[in-house]
Order: C-alpha cells, then structure tokens, then sequence
C-alpha cells in the first residue's frame, strides 16, 4: 500500500499532544476522526483547534481536511489508515487500548503511540497484529516541533510511516533498538539535572541557567547537534583529536556533573525562580510566545539548511 | 569610570577564541591591541579576520576601529582599558600570565580571562589587583553567540564588564558562585555524556542523534530554557504541578541516564559516525555553514523576542 493512500486518520486522546496531531493532520488535508471521552462537542473540538490551525497557516500547511467525532476507540479506527493514541502513560490502561485498536482497525492501517516513557515491546504484547504498531512520539508542541521519534519491529510499516510524517512537514528519526525516554528526553533530562544542580548549588538562578542555554548551547543545538559541535570543537582534527586530546577532560567533567536530589527546599527554589522568570505571565501567554517564536526560527533555518 | 570609555582593547593569545573576539571587538569600533607569538604579520591577522567580520556586518557591526600588533602581553595591555586574555587552558601559565597583565595595565582596566575550564580563584591568586580580574567566557565562535559568562568577586567591575559586553551585542551570564566548566559548558557536557550513551548502546547513530537533538530539544531551548519548558511541561498548574506529579519519575529518569567509558572502540564508533555526518566537507565547510545559519537564527529570533 502506498502512504499517499494515507487519507483516514484516527485521533486516540485530545489532550495536548492529541490536539496538536489533530491540527498537524486536518491541516495536511487528511480526515480525522477523534475519539476522547472528555473532548466535548465538535464544536468544542473545532475552538480547541483553532490556534494550533492558525500556526500552520504560517507554516504553509492549510489543505483543510474534515472533523468527525467517535463514541469509542473502536469506531475512530474502523475506516483508517493511520491510528494516533495520545491516552495517559499508563502501562495497563494504554496496552489494552492499543489491544482494541488493533482488533478494529482495517488490517491495512499503522497503529502509532505517541508514548513518551513506556516501551513498544510492553505495549505492543496483546495486539494480534504487532508489527503494525510503532512508537510515534512527537515532541512538544507537536504541530510544530519537527521531531517525531519511531521504533517498531517492522521495518516496511516504519517505512510507511515515515513517508507519511515527513509528508506533514516532520523530521523522523528511528530508533534501531528501544530504550525509555527514546533519545530527545534521555538527552533533555540529562541536562535537566545538570540545570537543577546548578541553582541547587547557587551558582546561578533559574533565569540565568535557562539564559546560558538558550544564548549559548542551545541556540547551537538548534543547527547542529552535540556530536558535530565537539567535532568542530577538535579544531583541523576534528572529532578524532578531540576525543584523543580532551577525551579525558571530558569524563572528568562527567564525573563532577551533580547529582541533586529533589528535596521539597529545592522543589520549592525551582517554583521561585520559575514564577520570577514568568514574572506574571501565564502558562498559556507563555505558550503563545514560545510557538510564536518557533515559528520564526523554522522559517529562518529552512531558508539556510536543507 | 564610563563603559563608554572601554575604547582600547588588547587580545591576548589570537586562536579560535581571540580571533573571534578581535573581530568583535574591531566591528564595534574598539582599537585592538593583539599580541600572539604565532599570529604572523599585521597583513597574516587581518586575513584571519575578514570571515568574522564579514559574519558580523550582516548583524549591523560594521563600525570598524583599528588593529595593531604587540611584542609582548605587557606591550599589548600598556594603554587598554579592557583586556581579553586567551591562552592555553594550563593553570600556571595563564595564572602566570594575569600577573604580567595585571602589573601592565592601567589601573582602570578591566582584564578578562576567557577560560572554560579553570575558577577565577586559581588564576588571579598571584594579581595585584585581583578584583578587576574576571572570568569572561564566550561560546564558539564568539563573535556570533550571544552568551558570555562573567564570574568575579567586584560587583561594581561586573557591572562595567556587563555594560560593555551588552554595548557589543553579547547577553551576559554573571556567576554567582564560581565552578569548573560555568554554566553552559557543564550542561552541554551533561548532555553529551547521554548522546555518547545512546551511540554506545546502539539505540541510534551519531548522526540520528544529532538530528534528534537539532529538530527536538535544541530547537525548542533556542527559544526557552530547560526549567521554563518543563514549566509548560506541567500544563495549566506549571512547573509546581510538575514537580510535584512527575518529579518522581524524573528522578528514576536520572538515575537511568548512561555512563560512558570512552573506550577505544566507543571512540572510534564516534569517530566514524561523525565521519559519516561530514560527509566530506572539512571542519571549515562545517563552520560556515554553522555560522551562516546561526546567523540566519538569530536576526528571525531577534524579531520575536526582546
């Protein structure tokens, strides 16, 4: 089956991450059907979509498929192509859903997680059909984040399934071996507790840690990724004299990264210093901004990297 | 004494680091002083800038001062109210360096050490005056980044170093409590330690890595830091909700992050899979490319936020 007969998109989950895939699709000219307990009415549906639908606009992406709504998992995965679950990151209650997809669903469709931290080998397990379920994890928000982060066993339906995300505008990469937290959140939390330990330590605010990574290796980070960066960093030799020459400057440093605890002291200056970097402004004004400019730095790199 | 009188400036030591800084400094209309052993001619220095410079008029620096030759650190920092020192990263030298710099510079003068590696306590513990010796640390290549990391123990001299450094486009970071490796090299190590991991275990390649990191959390920490996204990670109750709901879960994420030996078979694993990245192009085709699209990242991000 070819994925430009990807047409027939089932939306499992309107939460955050559900709403997001749900724009990221209709705007990509497919038809979506959602199923949600709590998503409310259509209309309800379309108000919640409306914001995510203007920044795709921006993006270029307004070939405007249709909306329908289903009372259960069942009936949004009889007539579709693509399966995208978005419940709760509970092992049980998310396995047997996938389970009921997967005895619904036409035996031509993918079934994709959009799991963050549980593995495909414990949710995939009650399926008759395993091969035809992926982990499909976006990352936030995920109409415009470009990542989306694939493994499943069946490298034809991860072929397909990549076709289809890169036709909407998105970058997959495909894990060849499963590990919880895939790799964008094993590298995020990683730096996280360096981030933590350091105003742990007092040695700078919440405001300045965030400031030093989004002037310094973030903005890096948003070009070339940390193993190119110590490329570069080995001068003429590159990588090779890199790891030769300050290989073991490097896991020293390792070795004196923190390892803070979550005490409720410092849960309590994390929520401080984060409250004086909002300085008022709320979690969704926040939300706006940060898409905003997401959107402008997109346009920026597509203009210089391919 | 003004920040706005910070008109002469010596760069001592002019590789990667002082030639990025000379032609900061000289596009923002300051006279610099360079004294290097291996920096060859007037003519040789001037060819070493002209990339630089180029970079920097398309960010509007383009007000150029003038350029001259010292035979000696001392010679270079005789009449300079600002000095940026860039030596080799051993303790004895530079400490030994600072000296010379500290008893040849006018009595206002601010020298400024760009280590990435030593505490400011180590390398003015010989100065005479060591209070207006102060770490100020750039991010490669530093005519382009942004940030600058300041660590010192003289509010009032941070307070002119910031004003000047701000004067030249650079956000700066103060310190408030020195530590190996500042701020941003430490969270950048952070993260490498688990992006080296995921290559070891081989959950993906270097190069699957690097784009994870690029279209994931790199792009998104461009534009937000580490502690506000897992801010809006929490939803409407924030960074609280967050902490208290799933900081459990991000304290086992931490505990299961790897720890790397750079064996010599991890090495060369990396040294081939940043090999394949490269393609071909050599570290400067990869550098301009960088800088050509940081560029292009920070005048679209200058657009969207403050």
């Amino acid at each position: 089956m070819d994925e430009a007969a990807i047409q027939k998109v089932a939306v499992i989950g309107f939460g955050t991450v559900g709403v997001g895939w749900t724009a990221l699709f209709v705007a990509n000219g497919c038809d979506v059907t959602v199923h949600d307990p709590a998503a409310g009415s259509l209309a309800d549906m379309q108000a919640a979509l409306a914001t995510s639908l203007a920044s795709l606009r921006e993006l270029g992406r307004d070939q405007l498929g249709t909306l329908a709504v289903a009372a259960s998992p069942e009936e949004a995965a009889a007539a579709a192509d693509f399966v995208q679950e978005n419940a709760p990151e509970r092992l049980d209650f998310k396995r047997d859903l996938l389970r009921r997809l997967d005895g619904a669903a036409p035996a031509h469709a993918i079934i994709a997680t959009s799991t963050s931290s549980l593995l495909w080998s414990d949710l995939a397990r009650d399926c008759a059909q395993p091969g035809r379920v992926i982990v499909g994890h976006p990352f936030n928000p995920p109409h415009i984040m470009p990542l989306v982060e694939l493994f499943g066993p069946d490298a034809a339906v991860l072929d397909r399934a990549t076709a289809f995300y890169t036709q909407l505008g998105m970058r997959p990469v495909r894990l060849r071996k499963e590990m919880q937290g895939h790799i964008a959140n094993r590298l995020a939390s990683a730096l996280y507790r360096e981030a933590v330990y350091l105003v742990e330590q007092g040695v700078a605010s919440v405001g300045e840690v965030d400031a030093a990574l989004r002037d310094g290796p973030g903005l890096r980070w948003a070009i070339m990724g940390a193993h190119l960066t110590y490329h570069l960093g080995g001068g003429k030799g590159g990588i090779r004299h890199y790891l030769e020459h300050l290989g073991p400057s490097q896991e020293r440093r390792w070795q004196d990264l923190g390892q803070p605890v979550l005490s409720p002291e410092l849960k309590e200056k994390l929520v401080e210093g984060v409250e004086a970097v909002a300085d008022g402004r709320s979690v969704e004004e926040l939300e706006a901004e940060r898409d905003a400019a997401l959107l402008a730095l997109l346009r920026a790199r597509a203009d210089v990297t391919p």
